[in-house]
């Protein structure tokens, strides 16, 4: 059910025409008085959407998403900008809504023009229903393999979700869109949003780029009625989160395998998250996986390399201890000279720094003859 | 001739047994009264020889390099230091020197240990003299496909060069060893170093790692009688880096196609540089250039996401041209609609940004099919 799980929330999938034959616009709109955030991507070139729904969300509470695939209206200049605006207001009136209760989101080539006349066209077609979050999620797909969904019941509300991200075939294009939705009344979005995405989106890895067009959005319909349980609402936030994180891993572009980098008794918490990143964006680290190969010097080498404060993070030697899937490789400094069995889809690095209580885990997939094919190929 | 071109140095390259039947050992010396700089791998995993020639350093002026490779003697603890320590002394007591006026270096698998006896009973082989530089050159290479050395004259003064690097094709070998030789006279050998190194081997990358073993040598044998000219020799100096490192960069691991990063218009120097290290070690741009696809939105998103100052470094969309080969996608962040051709072995990508004087340019390596073989491949 994805984003309709939660009460109050309609959604839709439809072909509007801007790709071929698949699905490439979904709705998604509360049907009482919504609240809501997003969190957007930190590049320094952001897509026209992303710079006018920022502006939109400054002045209002959003009610509604739309989102396109297949072009990411992004570096297209004015125009851009213009036919980003026009899909909020052609959504708005349909909707019965103010523009700047539209956030629009896009997801496709760079540098190509979103035909708007498309676009507007197929809004005029949109049916929405509370069975419609599966359309949506299939509709925010470009060339993921997989829909990526999730719902988790929290006492007396519901959390849902949907993904897309990291199956770049053609490329170009941009990488992560969720949207995720709940019932739980909601009065400062954001307060719960953000560390909610630090635990998961923000921790997460194919290849280590940072998209024109990354965003989550959360939207509440306010519906659920139900004592507040903040505490409850975090974790069953999270929870949706985590596992839309690790269906965009375990579908990453020519992923065969899905690393959890696990890092403990860093000296803080940053240098803890500096590390891990290292560790899972090291392409050393990354083909060894490919190659199912406990090759533990790369994991020092990286994480003895990971950039903080101008410098690296803190690390000695002598104090790590360092394990492949339960199996201790490097204990305080000291080689074990065992050669732990990487196997399967799954495989866990365990890196204690043995400095502090700063702590990190990251998802990350392995660097493949796929992902070089696939990013390879040219444009077609 | 490499590191012995310049006047006043005698060098050798033997087997040591280290490794099967390749040259191993490599010795370069002053004859006369040396004097020399070096620069270290910043990676808070610093191998035995990095630690123990540091110390070195810090005492007297450098009269000789030893190096080791086929075992990089790096994760290797107290036992790695010993074994380091007893290399410096024996080849010191073979050479007429004292322990700290030697610098030991290794490049080879991580991890293992370093049979020091061998090392030892090799140093007793070394027959040095004014034409080894070839052989020692041959010998710090591990699975480079290629012997990498450069010369260049100034007025009344020669600098010589070898280094090896980046053709890791067992996994975990320690990256770029260089030894930079000189017959002007220098009192102050890191003041010509840091510069020369900055604009050569601190700008390429193949894979963006950073090893524990990296590390450039300059030695002088103060044997040149020739008036100071310091601008001649600092340009002569950058010249041979630049060289070796574009041949490290051209026998990159699986490289195909060596690729200049060349950033104008930053807001400052050091965003420059950020911006340029992003682009080249960004896996998406380096896929696309092994694809000969002029896949313009993937530098502006690497560029746009160059870590700077806990942030991102400065770029504002509109402002960016772009050129591949001379022939500009982006003028002023308005796309020309052409597609440049990518073809043969060099591409050239010129990004300048209208912000400021910041400029820096970089070498990079296009990301294979080879690159994932030869790092996936289980040790063996």
């Amino acid at each position: 059910m994805s984003v309709t799980a939660p009460k109050g929330f309609a959604a839709a999938g439809v072909h509007a025409g801007i790709r071929r034959e698949k699905k490439d616009l979904a709705v998604v709109r509360t049907l009482g008085s919504g609240t809501g955030a997003a969190m957007w991507t930190q590049n320094r070139v952001q897509a026209a959407p992303v710079v006018v729904s920022k502006r939109h969300l400054a002045l209002t509470e959003p009610q509604a998403v739309v989102i396109n695939s297949g072009v990411a209206n992004a570096a297209t200049g004015a125009a851009g900008e213009a036919a980003a605006i026009a899909t909020a207001e052609h959504a708005a009136k349909l909707l019965g809504l103010q523009p700047e209760q539209v956030i629009v989101l896009s997801t496709g080539v760079i540098g190509a023009p979103l035909p708007v006349d498309l676009v507007c066209a197929g809004l005029d077609t949109v049916q929405l229903s509370e069975e419609g979050g599966l359309d949506a999620a299939e509709a925010i797909l470009t060339t993921d393999t997989k829909t990526k969904t999730a719902v988790a019941h929290g006492p007396g509300f519901v959390v849902g979700g949907m993904a897309k991200g990291s199956g770049m075939i053609h490329p170009n294009l941009a990488t992560m869109l969720a949207v995720v939705t709940t019932d739980y009344p909601l009065d400062n979005a954001i307060e719960f949003l953000r560390p909610a995405v630090d635990a998961s989106f923000n921790s997460i890895s194919v290849d280590g780029e940072c998209s024109t067009n990354d965003a989550v959005v959360l939207l509440s319909s306010n519906a659920a009625d139900v004592e507040r349980n903040d505490e409850a609402f975090m974790a069953t936030l999270k929870q949706v989160c985590a596992d839309l994180s690790q269906q965009i891993v375990a579908d990453g572009e020519g992923a065969t395998l899905v690393a959890e980098i696990e890092v403990t008794g860093a000296a803080s918490q940053r240098e803890a998250k500096a590390i891990a990143q290292r560790i899972a964006t090291s392409p050393l680290v990354k083909t060894a996986l490919f190659g199912r190969d406990a090759n533990w010097g790369r994991v020092l080498m990286a994480a003895g390399s990971a950039p903080y404060n101008g410098g690296y993070a803190q690390l000695e030697p002598d104090k790590i201890t360092l394990a492949y899937n339960g199996t201790a490789v490097l204990i305080a400094g000291a080689p074990q000279n065992v050669e732990p069995p990487v196997e399967g889809g799954v495989c866990t690095i365990a890196l204690d720094l043995g400095l502090g209580d700063g702590a990190a885990s990251y998802l990350t997939s392995d660097l493949s003859y796929d992902y070089v094919r696939i990013n390879a190929d040219y444009r077609t």
